[in-house]
């Protein structure tokens, strides 16, 4: 397998530490090796100052190790669910981030009341349900609550945020991204209830950022 | 055109960066080029860390791209309004900071019961209409609520927060205030409604701080 | 006596301040000293930049200083207790960290109601008493509230944190995680009540994470 | 005049910004010239970033430049008052830390539920008058709270906060503490009542702190 795919996956795990997601070893990227039934994912309970790409773990799709000295990530069930059952799926993230583990232990969904949760999520960041870690309880929770949704991001009750996209870089936005909003609502909650967004208008953002934001097409 | 105003827009986007203003890549500052009618802004979706006065963009009064290989900021429309209707502005930007969005998704104004508001803003934070993103709205919200106002922020609605300046530098000024104050003035009513300030005494304090502050006249 | 643990002591600090647990010199991190009955503790009132080796302080298990040209931290006495009384404890943290120093202040445990506690605290984190410092209450107080307890932290009231572990640097995750929860929890219950986990939930989390998680076996 | 004050001074800002007491250039450190009638003070409306000893400005203790090419602060005269009237100080620092100025705004001294306030402010933190800049009336608010009161550090109304030492390093340290134990009090009442520390458990704490913490004597 290439290098790329492994150094991509230990360099994203600097942004979960720049955006204060993660302390000591709670959170983790994966990013599935493209062509192959295959992924790249954190060593489990090993620091973030020590990841490189040599330290990696390559698993298959039932989350075997099949490349690596160490144990995988302990959320490696979850993040084998995702790829299996969500084929469009190139990278899947998780992390304890504060604001979105609080919405998280209450059991609630975080409501759309931002232009910037329209153009990420497209609506509300939706509520996955309790479930165990040890077998696939957690993947069937994220990818349950999240086919057929317009968000990237999942909160799992009493546990913390997953999120997905089309390659991990993707995925870290999101996570990234969800727990902005997941503060930034919090903060606007504790003074009063936000003003709602009218659901045509999320639609109408959520379109636009979809298909113009950015560098896709060159001009 | 010089070199030097996208030298300046570029290292400004550190100060966003190191007060905690902005996420991921959602937050931007422009600069009026003097004595032309083009204006210096970020490009779309590239990240804080990758920002040189080469990949700056440059755009007409209508936000038409002008020069750069990049497509400029999604919200090159909103800068391109302020500059054609405020003759004064010579700097903009844009944040989604937290409190202040805070402020922008309850709908509220941020009332002046801190000293360096008064000295800063010379009264209130005003809030801006709901506006989408894609046509003059956002930028028509931003020159009504500021024309005649003491502010040089304001907060739109469900959105962040737009500041101004004489040149990109007060902008940011202005920006990084605001959060400061949206920031203190939420964790004050948190606990109680905070003690209000005459309006006699805001009035002295910006005109002092408007007058005095600073090194402007060698002495 | 070997320099190792004067080193492992002297540079776990730096988790404390990166963890933003301290200020100026308010915490300290000590560890036993393998075969003997010593351990070694941050000199008293010393920045944490100017941190070495050569500067820590050894002190017997009754807290008397054995090796060193500094005073030993002014909590040492609590330290020192908790290693004559906890023989399988190798490592002690204190810090008056905000979220658990805020609970401690009300005098409340925090309740389990995520799974990163029951994964690393096994239930609540508890609440132990008001002691002055100066003899041995705030030792005694650690001991009896940690005696039989699966939690490594205790809140001691309107004070702070102590946090034990089988070296220093289980200790200082106690005294991350602990902080981590607090906040996680608080922010949650600031809009409501966070949902419970039920106990033989709790139960097979904190079994799993004690023997599963983490790179103890070669595989 | 010797270059060290200038130096200390010019340093100690740095602490202003490490433990996030400041943004942009809202907030000074001054330092009483040993020996003289003078102090050093930061020029006015210069950044952290470009500090240094040369820059500092030099003022008589009633305020006017003696010494420097940069306008003073625009608190210099607040500075001087405390100079003037209390022959002990050494040094002062003005900060709008967040949750100080937010107890501020409130108009609320900061109960004293912490062993780290009673260790070093001897009780609560009080509150001054409202004042206006421009005469010696913040001066002498500052001046006559704080006399005859243990703590060093003053919460000024809908302003911030004043600390002084008996060094300019002393009155930094206040400021730290000040803000950390405003921040921590307002965390615990945002879940209800911390409890109180009996008066004479504080007496009994403030007392030992001042006379046995840190490394004052050798041993």
């Amino acid at each position: 397998m290439s290098m790329s795919m492994r150094k991509i996956v230990a360099d994203l795990h600097a942004e979960l530490v720049r955006y204060n997601l993660v302390v000591w070893t709670a959170g983790n990227v994966s990013g599935r090796v493209p062509g192959e039934d295959l992924f790249v994912i954190k060593p489990s309970g090993v620091s973030y100052d020590e990841l490189t790409p040599e330290n990696m773990v390559v698993c298959d799709l039932d989350g075997n190790l099949v490349e690596g000295e160490h144990s995988p990530s302990s959320d490696t069930a979850a993040h084998a669910y995702v790829y299996r059952n969500m084929p469009d799926v190139g990278g899947v993230v998780h992390t304890h981030s504060t604001y979105a583990s609080a919405w998280a232990a209450r059991g609630e969904a975080i409501p759309c009341v931002l232009t910037a949760m329209a153009d990420e999520f497209g609506g509300e960041i939706p509520l996955g349900p309790f479930a165990l870690i040890g077998d696939d309880s957690i993947g069937q929770g994220i990818v349950e609550t999240l086919k057929g949704h317009r968000s990237k991001a999942v909160l799992m009750q009493n546990h913390g945020v997953f999120s997905i996209g089309k390659d991990p870089k993707a995925a870290v936005k999101a996570a990234v991204m969800c727990e902005d909003v997941a503060r930034t609502v919090h903060v606007a909650r504790q003074l009063g209830e936000p003003l709602p967004i009218p659901q045509d208008d999320i639609d109408r953002l959520y379109d636009r950022y979809q298909n113009v934001y950015g560098q896709r097409s060159p001009r």
